[in-house]
C-alpha cells in the first residue's frame, strides 16, 4: 500500500541525519497522497539507522486513524495532519530540532529576510508562532500546535513561506513533496546561521530592501522565473 | 569479572570521541553493578584509540579501593563514587570537557529550560554548582567535587535532571546505564548550543512556560508517557 | 572547444562543495580565455554531483551570447562578464553564498584588515557594495550587480583586493585563474570567521597597523616577495 | 642527517591539517636537536599533501644558516630560532593561523584562565604580545617577532605557559618535543572556543580561582602530579 510514497518518505527521513538536522530520533518527515486522502509518516521514536521503508505508518488524513503499519506513528502526527488539511497545496512536511532554527524559536523571534539566500526560497519573514495557551498545551497538544501554525499563516501564503518556528520549540517546513520539504529545512538552517551572525554584527540592520526580495523570489518562482534549466 | 559491564563501559567510553564530546583523554564513563557494589570505570590518561574492554578498572563503591585492573582508575573516580552513593537509581556516569557545556560552566551559569528539546530530557534548569572552597580544593578534591554536586541536588531529583555543571570546570551527566548517561551528555551539548544562541538573540527571554516544560517532560517520562513505541 | 579551460572550470566548481562553501547549487565558478575572448562558466541550477566537464557553457565575453553548451549558463553570467570586462588581469571568478561572508554582506559591512591572515591575501578592507537602487534591481539586475562591484573598486586595485561583498547578497572573489579564485574564496571565509569573533571580543579594536599589513602583503606579493619557494 | 627528528617533525606537521588547525600551507612545526645545535623545520609554502619527511630543512640554531635541505625553510624560521635560543627546555614549536586563537590575537587580548581545561595545561593567562613597532616590522621582522615573544615572557616561565598570541597575527605554542607542541596547539584552540563563549555569556566573569588553577595544573605537572598512569 502506497509503496512508492513510503519509499520517498523513508528516503526523505534519512536525509535529516545526513544533512546534520537531527540528533538521535529528533525529527520526522511525512508525505501525502491527496487523491487517497492518506498520509505516510515516520514511526515514533525509532532510530534512523534501524529505519526501513516498510516501517512508515499510513494515517487517514480526515479521521487521523492509523490505516496501516506495525508501529505507532510519530507523536507529532496530529500537527502534520492539521497542516495538510489547511494548506491544500503542500505535499510533504518536516519537523526537526535543528540547532540554528531552534535557537530562533527559543528566542521567540522570527527570521527576517536579510539577504538574497532568504529571498531565493522564502517570500518574507519566516514567522515565529505566539506562545501556546495553558489550555492548548493541556488539551490536544499536538493538534493545537498545528492550529497555532495555521493561525500564524492566516494572512500569509504558506506556499510562499514554507516554514514556521513554533515558539519555544522548533521548526516545521513543508514543500511540494517530502524531498522539497527537506530541502527547505536545510535552507532554513543556513539562513538562521547567516541571520544570527549578521544581527550580531549589525543589530540595527533590519530587513533587506523589498524590491531585492521581490527580484530574488520571483526570478526562481512563479510564471516569470528564469533560474535553472 | 564483570565482563559484560566492562564491555558496556568500554563501548560507552568510545562513544565520547565518536560524538565529538572529548579531545585527547578528556573524559570518562563509568557503570555500576548495584548488587555487587562495584563500579567499572575508564583508566586514567589512556588514549581512546588504545583503549580495550579489559583495560576498564573495577572499584569497590563503598571503600573506593581498586578491586581489579592493571591500570589506575580515572582521576575523577572519587567524584563518580560519591554520585553512585547518593543518587541511588543511577546506573552510569559521564564526565567530559565538551565545549558548549564547559562554556556555561566557565561562565558560572546554569542551563535554563528555554525550549522543548530541554523539556524532553531535563525537568527544569541544569544547575551550575557553587564555587568550591579553598579547603575543598586543597583537601580530597575529587571527592569534594562529588559532594558539591550532591549539595546542588539537595532540593532536586537527580533522576529528573540528569546533569550538572561543576563551576569553572565542566559537565557530569548520568542515566539509567552508561549508554543513557552518554545520551544525556550529547543532549546537554545540543541544548547548551541552542540556549547560547537564543540568549544572544534575546537576552531578556528567560525560561519557557512551566506548562510546556511539564507537557514535554511528562509525555516522554513517567507513567503517562506516550512517546515512542 | 576550450576543453582544457572547461576541465579547469569544472574542477574549480567541484572544489566549492568540497571546501564547504556551497549548499545545493548555490555557487558558480568561471574562467576566461582572454585571447579568444571567451568565458567558460557553470550551467544554471545543475547539482554538483551530476556536473560533468562537458556541461560547462561557453559565452562570448563581448556580446554575452552563448557560443557552446547544451545548458543555459549560470544566472549570474552577466555579473561575471562585467567583471572580466573591467578587471583586465583576472582569469577566474567565484560566486558563493558561503555562510560567514554572507553574514557580513547581510550586515552591510566590509571586512576590515584585522590581522596578518588578511594581510597575506588582501591589501586592505574587503569592501561591501552600496545597496542597489530600485532601478538597477528592476532592470538588468545581474549586469547591474557587476556594475556596482566595478563602482566599488573605482579607487581600489582589484588585483590587490580580490574579493567583494555584494550588499544583502554575498561574496564574489576572483584571481589569476579559476583555482586561485576558489583559493581566495576559502581564505575570505576564514577571515570573516576570525574577524567576527575578534569584533565580538573587542568591538573597539579596529584595523591592524598599516605597516603590518604592508609587510605581510608585500612579503607574499610583488617584486620583493620572499614567501614560498 | 637527523632522520629521526625529520620524521617526527614531518609527522607533527601532518597533524596540523588533521586536527583542523591549518588551511592550505598556513602553519609550521619545528623540532630541535639540542646537542647538535640544529633545528628541523617545514619548508616554506609547500602543500601538506605533497610534504615528505626528506623535505624538512635543517638549520643551525646559532647562526641561522641552512645546513641541509633542497627547499627554503619556513618564512617563520627566525621566530622559531629566537624561541629555541631563549627558552632552553623546549623541544618543539608550532605556528598556525588556527581560527579561534587568531580571533583572540586579532582582538589583542590574552586568554584568561577561566576553567580547569586551561588549568590542566597552562599555569596562568596565555598572553598576547604588545603590538610590534614600525622599526621592528620594517627591520628583521620574523626575528623581531621572536624577540617580542621573549619580552612577553620576561616575568613568566615558558615551560608553564607553553603558548603565546602574537598581536594581530596568531598563536605560537611549544612543548617538550614537536608532538607535545602540537598537542598544546590543539588545547589552545579548544580553550579559546570555551573562553569566547563563556565571556559572551558572562562578560563580568573574570578568572577562575587561583587555588583551582593551582590544583589542576599541579595534579598533572611537577613532582606531585598524580594524573595518568
Amino acid at each position: 500500500m502506497l509503496d512508492e510514497l513510503k519509499q520517498k518518505v523513508y528516503e526523505a527521513n534519512m536525509m535529516l541525519p545526513k544533512n546534520g538536522l537531527v540528533v538521535f530520533t529528533w525529527g520526522n518527515v511525512s508525505g501525502i497522497d491527496r487523491e487517497k486522502g492518506l498520509m505516510v509518516i515516520k514511526p515514533s521514536g525509532v532510530e534512523y539507522n534501524e529505519l526501513k521503508p516498510e516501517d512508515m505508518v499510513v494515517v487517514d488524513v480526515k479521521t487521523g486513524e492509523k490505516v496501516e503499519g506495525k508501529y505507532k506513528p510519530s507523536s507529532d502526527t496530529d500537527t502534520h495532519l492539521v497542516l495538510y488539511r489547511n494548506f491544500p497545496h503542500i505535499g510533504g512536511i518536516v519537523h526537526t530540532h535543528s540547532k540554528w532554527a531552534v535557537s530562533f524559536a527559543q528566542a521567540g523571534v522570527g527570521v527576517k529576510p536579510m539577504g538574497t539566500t532568504h529571498g531565493d526560497y522564502f517570500y518574507g519573514e519566516i514567522p515565529c508562532t505566539r506562545k501556546m495557551s495553558e489550555e492548548e498545551i493541556a488539551g490536544q497538544y499536538e493538534l493545537e500546535t498545528g492550529n497555532v501554525i495555521v493561525e500564524t499563516f492566516k494572512d500569509k501564503e504558506p506556499d510562499d513561506v514554507p516554514a514556521v518556528l513554533v515558539h519555544s520549540h522548533g521548526p516545521f517546513t513543508w514543500g511540494t513533496d517530502p524531498f522539497n520539504a527537506v530541502h527547505n529545512a536545510v535552507v532554513l538552517e543556513e539562513i538562521c546561521f547567516m541571520n544570527f551572525h549578521a544581527y550580531m554584527l549589525n543589530p540595527e540592520k533590519g530587513n533587506m530592501q523589498q524590491e531585492l526580495l521581490d527580484k530574488h523570489y520571483l526570478r526562481k518562482h512563479g510564471k516569470n522565473a528564469y533560474y535553472g534549466q
